[in-house]
């Protein structure tokens, strides 16, 4: 059985009960009853109501013990007051789902989010599923199911299609369904997750990934509360190979704004979730038009892996527009092969061959040209995507002969993208639709769409990553280590530091020096001073003995000064090393998502320029390798102009290490600094120059 | 007279001649008379064609000689080898403008780029102004002018409306103007100027920006190939308060390919059309449906200073959404005032009152509510731009009172942009329109529309430039001065380098070392030598007097071996300035819009992140330092994370100093490159620490 089978009674449900029903179709105990009379829903529908003995033309029952049957789902439209009973009562009848309308529970205040917290109590004890409270239900018009108040059919109903809509908002959901009913555009299938008490956004992706009606899955989501139903709903649509494209919010929100941690200061839940949703290839869109075109384009199903566009036109002018934004996203659009180019110019001497392929007005005096141009893009010029852009002219006298040879190609060309970009209305829309071509009107959009079933493709056909490192569980000391034990700490899971020694006297600092030479970094050794810096506890450039001498007395002193309680256990000597890159690698808990792994470039790249990648922890050193590619700044280690290559091999390495380490750790780990990590030239190595480790209370967790 | 007036002929005719006119209402001589005569042009109309005497109703002359007056404008549709004589013959008639559909000119091959000259050296002679050759043409709806055979207005005529189109290409003017009256935007004035040969796009721009019928100028464009005519239009449409919104593509190398087997055009420099652009608050669109929301709202010609937006809605929902696109883009959303806060939830407990504020769904008790809160949002909060969400509320059966309810607020509160966000059918959103509202259907897109009526309203308002420093004009030397001499020729417009000194021998260099201080820099001293750290001609943290030494010879020795024939004229020592930020200051030469002024940040900043500015030289320092502040790095000079302030004030100073060398140096300075330039902490300076300039070649210009 299926992981979100348990969510089918309640979304795809054959009985339905409807608490709080009324006789006036417009209020919200009425307009469910009335949008599955009107539109035929095939189950059986009970009004419940104590006043009524009729409702809508249906039989009404006084209570849901006078029920004649258990009814698979319950729609909950009765007052806040009365809402405990109501769960209580569906509880003890054994039913599987609610959709509770209601609200005024926890968006309200402290006493909403009580009641809200023992309905959901009394509704697990039973195993009874619950959307909402304060949600917009849930409707699904090929089962002319509607447990929705939504007053937006009263404008029309939805068009069928294989687009599953889930969203935290349900005016943004309506939204979202009402601009692709209007586009024509089958999404219609939508679920409000509104206060999301027990049901999260997260289950509903994953329940539509396994409904059979359903190819692509459109989310709005403002704020993850729950990992696991999550990354299993995002697992079970790339291994079904249903692509997800999501409007997340709470962008601006910084999510760690007194965090104490470096990494967590710049791990908010935007950049969090923003990295799980890259872990499994869900496209973030920018808004709700991208979101449409994008999984209105999926449905084709035709998610081309490596991607490549091929744009033909006959009347020019938009070329370096498609240009533009297919270069901007890295869409490549390849020249034409020399030879076809050739042919094409002895077809139309003065066509423009190379891609964008014009074939002139010559099309007026010949309209097969069309075929033949669009041809030899597919078959010599291979493009994996063929974009037509062709504007007004759909809207011309000759464009059924046009669309004509056009189709020809496609036809006999199947397993491509096909795409237009015209101006038609929406009756001829909706036939070049029909034809198989996926149209758009702006040709910025169709180019976005038609590169995102690219990355839909790799994703799909990414395989399974790479296994983390192995790291033993430990366990962690009782308060934050010094920086020499958690160095240590990290020692074990093969993550080296720069050569140092933790010297308790001036003669055992004046050893270390001339052992590791010089120049040497001393650095002041206590367990209660995390940033060291800040108090002018690093020296560095230590060039001699008498310099080891001074600094271990003057580093003593700022502690005493700055820190006069903190515990001093002596000076930390390292060698100073030359000619390394500086990186940031880090840890972050994320209170949702468990340890985050962070790695960027040193200095101002993370500070000012935020220019750092997240990923869950652990991962293997493959992935790593890849975060570390993925960065603006990437060209500095990867030999920017004259520059020698850094060791990534064994940065990445060691950035996997501590991934396996954060997990190894547990939970008391909150937060790790590993600022600098020198990345050395290529193979000579990556070393943590410090490590800060921030632990959390010892206890029961 | 006013600058453009020239262009008025051609552009808003009284008499029109129709060379290679068709009787075939579809021919591209024929659509013109067809369309003009549909629409009832109400000055006189010549078709002439020597096998006709009759042409669609109207008498036909055979040639230009015979027409019974001097038209203002000539329509030439005649064949590709007929258009020279057709040229002649208009220039000899005395005509004012030609508006030339005919192609195969420069478009083509080189002699069509011969014959398109000489077309503009008759043309020219004649004082004759001529747009195209291979444009689409012109159309003016409000004067029934169809100087144009685009076959769009076969499913429609344009909507008349206050915004006028200028486009490099005739698909994409069409394009744009076919969407805009599809959405029932006014944009019925539009100009599409194909090859360039004659009339710019600059000088349309500037044309619309004095015609009294124009409001808001929209833009396409692939490449600017002429300078003062673009900088005048922005000035005249600047001095107007006419927003440009302007689509600028061939952003990329890609884009750049296909704009020159396009129109034959030569794709300037991205990056300087973008910094001219910003310098005279011309909005650039980066699709062409923002092009038409920005256009559209602008023709409110509200144009808030200071910007804020206050959004109302009795839905929630998308109020997340609108506060990540108002952040992003830096346009406020204050909190309202806490005391109406308080009394808005006197009112309904548990609203929304912030900002977004919401009403709840009490609004259906009392539709009242929507009044007091939307106007204690304008009065109380004060917001310049209030934004309505109400997505498809507004095609619910309440729409119609609060509808009612928010016009009250907008007619007694006028002075301020009043947007909504709906979902309504065309007549719904006209009537809206026709209220006074903005209406989008995307929040996303109506929030970047109201963030770009704030950017015009700043660009309106801004004073004068401040002026530039005064450097007399120079003679550059014959051939590229070496460093010394570079600085030497800077120093002149007060441009500071470090302390050093070109020293010959050894000796010299020991002295100069020792006046310093050490360190010090040592670098090669060569005219032939341009980039000296790439032969390592450059040896930084030279201690003591023995490395000046060794240092001299391992320089010398360097330079034989990397280039033999160069001339060494020695040594330059120069004091190792520490703790400054790096900065690159350099000049370019534009074909199009001469010296360009970029600053950055060093290394990475400029040479991985491309986080750089560009401005037209020359420029004053307010400016000089609004460029500096507006890079991305900008905080590493502004005290980011505990750093020292740098000294940005006399950054500026040099850079604005270094535009007024770059305009003073005259036509031969190819470029300079200030890198280094030393940002010392505040009240230390800037110095240059290298300096290359690059000069042409001598002789008359």
């Amino acid at each position: 059985m299926s992981q979100f089978a348990g969510l089918t009674p309640l979304l795809a449900p054959r009985s339905i009960a409807v608490l709080g029903a009324s006789s006036d179709p417009t209020r919200i105990g009425g307009r469910p009853i009335a949008y599955m009379r009107a539109q035929g829903f095939a189950g059986a529908l009970y009004p419940v109501n104590p006043n009524r003995s009729e409702i809508q033309g249906l039989k009404a029952y006084a209570s849901v013990a006078d029920l004649p049957e258990t009814p698979d789902v319950a729609i909950v439209a009765v007052p806040a007051e009365l809402a405990a009973q109501a769960i209580g009562d569906l509880a003890a009848r054994g039913v599987k789902g609610v959709v509770m309308f209601t609200a005024g529970f926890a968006e309200m205040d402290d006493a909403g989010a009580e009641a809200q917290a023992g309905m959901v109590a009394t509704a697990r004890a039973a195993g009874m599923r619950l959307l909402g409270p304060n949600c917009l239900g849930v409707f699904d018009a090929r089962r002319s199911y509607y447990a929705t108040f939504s007053s937006s059919f009263d404008s029309g109903w939805p068009v069928l299609g294989r687009i599953g809509i889930a969203s935290q908002s349900g005016a943004y959901g309506t939204h979202l369904y009402t601009l692709a009913r209007n586009r024509g555009i089958g999404a219609s299938l939508c679920i409000m997750t509104g206060n999301e008490s027990d049901v999260t956004v997260g289950e509903c992706i994953g329940w539509l990934a396994e409904n059979p009606d359903v190819d692509v899955i459109a989310v709005y989501a403002e704020g993850i509360r729950e990992a696991p139903g999550l990354i299993a709903a995002f697992e079970a649509a790339r291994a079904a190979k249903k692509p997800i494209v999501m409007q997340k919010v709470g962008r601006s929100e910084l999510g760690g704004k007194a965090a104490k941690s470096h990494t967590a200061s710049i791990a908010g839940d935007d950049a969090v979730t923003e990295a799980v949703m890259a872990e499994f290839g869900v496209y973030r869109a920018r808004n709700s038009e991208e979101m449409l075109d994008i999984a209105h384009t999926a449905t084709r199903k035709i998610y081309p892996v490596p991607n490549s566009l091929g744009v033909i036109t006959v009347s020019g002018g938009a070329g370096v527009l498609i240009s533009d934004v297919a270069e901007s996203l890295g869409l490549a659009m390849p020249e034409m092969p020399l030879e076809a180019q050739q042919k094409l110019r002895t077809l139309v001497p003065f066509c423009a061959p190379r891609n964008p392929v014009d074939a002139t007005a010559q099309v007026s005096n010949d309209v097969t040209l069309v075929k033949t141009f669009t041809e030899s893009m597919v078959r010599d010029g291979g493009y994996a995507s063929v974009l037509g852009f062709f504007s007004m002219t759909a809207s011309s006298r000759r464009w059924p002969e046009i669309r004509q040879q056009l189709n020809a190609v496609r036809t006999e060309n199947p397993g491509r993208l096909y795409a237009l970009s015209v101006i038609v209305p929406p009756e001829g829309r909706d036939a070049l639709e029909a034809d198989g071509w996926v149209v758009h009107e702006d040709p910025t959009r169709a180019v976005i769409a038609i590169d995102a079933m690219g990355r839909y493709g790799a994703a799909f056909a990414g395989q399974a990553p790479d296994p983390a490192p192995v790291v033993a569980p430990m366990t962690l000391p009782a308060s934050n280590p010094s920086e020499a034990e958690a160095k240590r700490l990290l020692a074990v899971a093969g993550i080296a530091s720069a050569p140092e020694a933790a010297c308790a006297t001036v003669d055992r600092a004046v050893a270390a020096a001339q052992q590791f030479g010089f120049p040497v970094v001393m650095k002041i050794l206590s367990p209660d001073i995390l940033h060291k810096s800040e108090i002018g506890g690093v020296l560095l450039d230590i060039a001699d003995t008498a310099a080891v001498r001074s600094g271990f007395a003057l580093l003593l002193e700022r502690a005493r000064v700055a820190a006069p309680s903190a515990r001093v256990e002596g000076v930390l000597v390292a060698k100073q090393l030359k000619g390394g890159v500086e990186c940031i690698l880090g840890i972050h808990r994320d209170p949702v998502f468990g340890p985050m792994a962070m790695f960027g470039l040193g200095g101002v790249f993370v500070e000012v320029l935020k220019d750092v990648v997240f990923r869950r922890c652990p991962f293997g050193p493959e992935t790593a390798e890849a975060m570390i590619r993925s960065i603006k700044g990437a060209p500095l280690l990867l030999g920017a102009r004259g520059r020698k290559t850094a060791d990534v091999t064994a940065l990445a390495a060691m950035l996997s290490r501590l991934s396996a380490f954060a997990v190894a750790a547990g939970d008391r780990l909150l937060s790790i600094d590993l600022n600098p990590v020198l990345a050395m030239p290529d193979g000579e190595g990556a070393f943590a120059v410090d490590a800060v480790i921030e632990v959390g209370p010892t206890g029961p967790s």
